[in-house]
C-alpha cells in the first residue's frame, strides 16, 4: 500500500473548464510522484475531456476509495455515484443540476475526508449561476468568523483573511483578540501538522503603521496571549510592510485583517500560480483562484497552472513536507 | 537662456544621507540633460560630502537663482543663505539646529517655487527626530485632507491616496462625493499641465469588491460628477484589482482612499525606484521614500537611485513631457 496521501478533486462546474484543468494537471502534471489523484464528479464529464484533449488516458468509475485508486498514471480515476445525468452538461452553458451535482460532489468528498479515506480535497472552478439555480450558492461558498478562514498561497507569499466579505466599517468593531487569537491557534496548529514545525506569524495591523486603537487594544493581546502558548508571532506590524516581509521569506505567513489587504498584497505582486485553501476546516480543503471561463471552455486552451499548484500543495501538506515550493517562488 | 526646468533639491537633514544621494544624483546620474539642478542647503555638508565621494566637482555657493544656476554639469550650485552653521553637521547624530534648518531650506524652496524661480522642488530624507527637537515636526510633514495628497510614484504604478494617517474607522465617515471629486480634479488638472494629455484614472472602492454603502454613496457620486465634466475616470472598482491593472498599462494612476490600500500595493510589487509626490500644491513638489539612515551615513554606500527617479520624475513633469519613464518600467 501506498503511504502518498489521496488528494481528491472534484471537477467543478462540468460546463466550464474544471474538468479540463484537472484531467491536464493529473495527465500531464506528474502528480503521481506526490500523491495518489483522485477526481471526483461525473466520469463522462471526464471521458469528454481526454477524448477533447487527444489524450490516451484510461477513465475509470469508481465508487469506492480503496487501496488502488490514484496508483497508476495511465488511468484516471473518478469517484462517481452518479449524481449527473450527463445529458446536463451543456458546456459554457450553466444549468440548475451542474449546481446540484456541484454541491453534491463538494458534500462528498467532505464525507471522504471526513471518513479518513482521502487526505485533502480540492475544489474545482464552481458557477456562482448554477449554483443559485440549484439554490445552493451560500452553502458551498464563504467562511464563517472565527472558525474558517481564507488562505490565499501565491509562491512563497502566503496570506491567512481574519474576516472576508465584510463592511470594513464593520471589521474596525468585530475584529477581537479572541479572534484573533484563534486564527494564530488555528495557523500555527495546522501548519506545524503539515510539516511547518514552528511556523513563523507575522500579523498586520488594522491602521496605517498599525499605530491606533484597535492595533492596541482589538488585536495585540490576541497576538500576546498566543506567544504566551509559545506560537512564533510578531505583530501588529505595519501592513504595508508585512507581505513584503513574508515575499523574503522573513515568516511563513502573514495574518491580515481584512479581504483587501491581503487581495491586494496577493493580486499586486503578480506571482503566477495563486491557490486558496480555507483554514480551520478538518482537513486540507484547497480551491484555485479561477473560474468557470465559459468563454473559452471546450477548446483545450484553458491555463491548469493554478489547478497543478493546488495539487502539489495538498499532496505536500498532505504528506506533512510543508508547502510546496516552486522552482519559480525560489 | 535655457528652457530646461530648474529642479531645486534640498538635501535633507545634513548629518543623514540625503546631502550623498543629492550629490550622487546631480555628479553621476546624467540629469543635466533633463534639467537644471540647484541644490538647497549647506555648501558646507555639499563640499564634505563631494570630498567623501572623491568627485572633482566645484561646489559654488549661489544666494540668488539667476540664469546660470544648474548649467554646467562640473560644478554643483548650491543655494545656500547662511541657515545653518557647519559646526552642527553631525554625521549619524541628530541636532536641533538642524532640524531647524531643514524646516527653513524647505520654505526657501517653496518661496523660490511660489516666485516662478524654479519649476520643481524635491525634499531630501529628513529627520523626524530632529525636527521634534526643533519644533518643526508638524509644519513640514503631513497632508491636508481636501487640499494636498500623498501621491507615490513606482515605475507604471501611480497611487494618489485620498487620505493619509488617518484611523480607518474615520476613514470610513469622511470619504465623501466632494473629497472623490476634488482629488480627481486636482489629479485630471496637474497631470494634463504637466503633459499626460488625457489621464486615465482609477478609483479603488472602500470595501471588498467595491460593493458596499460607502462605495455606492460616498464615493461613485463624485467618480460621476468628474466624469460629467469630461474627466476620464472609471470606479469604484474593486480595491485588489486597480493596482494590477495600473501596472499593466490600462490606467495612468489610481485614486486610492486609505494610507494602506496604496502603500501594501506599492511596497509589495517591489519595484526599486519608489519616489513621492505631494499633489495639491502649486508647483511640482518630491521626496524621496527613504530616511536618513544614520547607520550608513558617510561610507559612501547610499544608494541614491530614488532620489535619481524624484529628479528624473520632477524634470519631465516640469518639461511638460509627461511621467519619466524607466526602461526597467517598460
Amino acid at each position: 500500500m501506498s503511504s502518498k496521501p489521496i488528494v481528491a478533486t472534484m471537477i467543478g462546474d462540468p460546463c466550464g473548464i474544471g474538468p479540463e484543468v484537472v484531467v491536464k494537471s493529473i495527465a500531464l502534471g506528474g502528480v503521481h510522484g506526490m500523491c495518489r489523484p483522485l477526481v471526483v464528479g461525473s466520469t463522462e464529464s471526464v471521458q469528454q475531456t481526454v477524448n477533447m484533449l487527444k489524450l490516451k488516458h484510461t477513465v475509470r468509475r469508481v465508487t469506492d476509495v480503496d487501496d488502488a485508486v490514484g496508483l497508476d498514471p495511465a488511468v484516471i480515476d473518478v469517484y462517481d455515484t452518479g449524481q449527473l445525468d450527463p445529458n446536463f452538461i451543456t458546456l459554457a452553458k450553466a444549468n440548475r443540476e451542474c449546481g446540484l451535482a456541484s454541491a453534491a460532489w463538494l458534500k462528498e468528498m467532505e464525507v471522504l475526508a471526513a471518513a479518513g479515506k482521502v487526505q485533502a480535497t480540492i475544489m474545482g472552478p464552481i458557477n456562482t449561476d448554477a449554483l443559485k439555480m440549484a439554490d445552493k450558492f451560500d452553502a458551498v461558498v464563504g467562511v464563517e468568523v472565527g472558525k474558517t478562514y481564507l488562505f490565499l498561497i501565491t509562491g512563497p507569499l502566503r496570506v491567512v483573511h481574519l474576516t472576508d466579505h465584510i463592511p470594513l466599517r464593520q471589521v474596525c468593531d468585530i475584529i477581537s483578540p479572541d479572534l484573533v487569537y484563534k486564527a494564530l491557534r488555528t495557523m500555527h496548529d495546522d501548519f506545524s501538522r503539515w510539516g511547518i514545525p514552528k511556523p513563523r506569524i507575522v500579523v498586520a495591523g488594522l491602521n496605517a503603521h498599525a499605530y491606533g486603537d484597535e492595533d492596541k487594544y482589538q488585536i495585540a493581546p490576541g497576538v500576546e496571549k498566543a506567544k504566551a502558548e509559545g506560537i512564533d508571532v510578531t505583530g501588529p506590524a505595519p501592513p504595508d510592510s508585512v507581505f513584503r516581509w513574508c515575499i523574503d521569506g522573513q515568516y511563513d505567513a502573514v495574518l491580515c485583517m481584512f479581504h483587501d489587504q491581503g487581495h491586494i498584497a496577493v493580486k499586486t505582486w503578480g506571482f503566477v500560480g495563486n491557490c486558496a485553501m480555507i483554514l480551520g476546516t478538518p482537513h486540507i480543503h484547497m480551491s484555485v483562484a479561477h473560474g468557470t471561463a465559459f468563454d473559452i471552455v471546450g477548446k483545450g486552451i484553458a491555463n491548469h497552472e493554478m489547478m497543478l499548484t493546488s495539487m502539489r500543495h495538498a499532496a505536500s501538506l498532505g504528506s506533512g513536507k510543508g508547502f510546496y515550493r516552486d522552482a519559480a517562488a525560489a
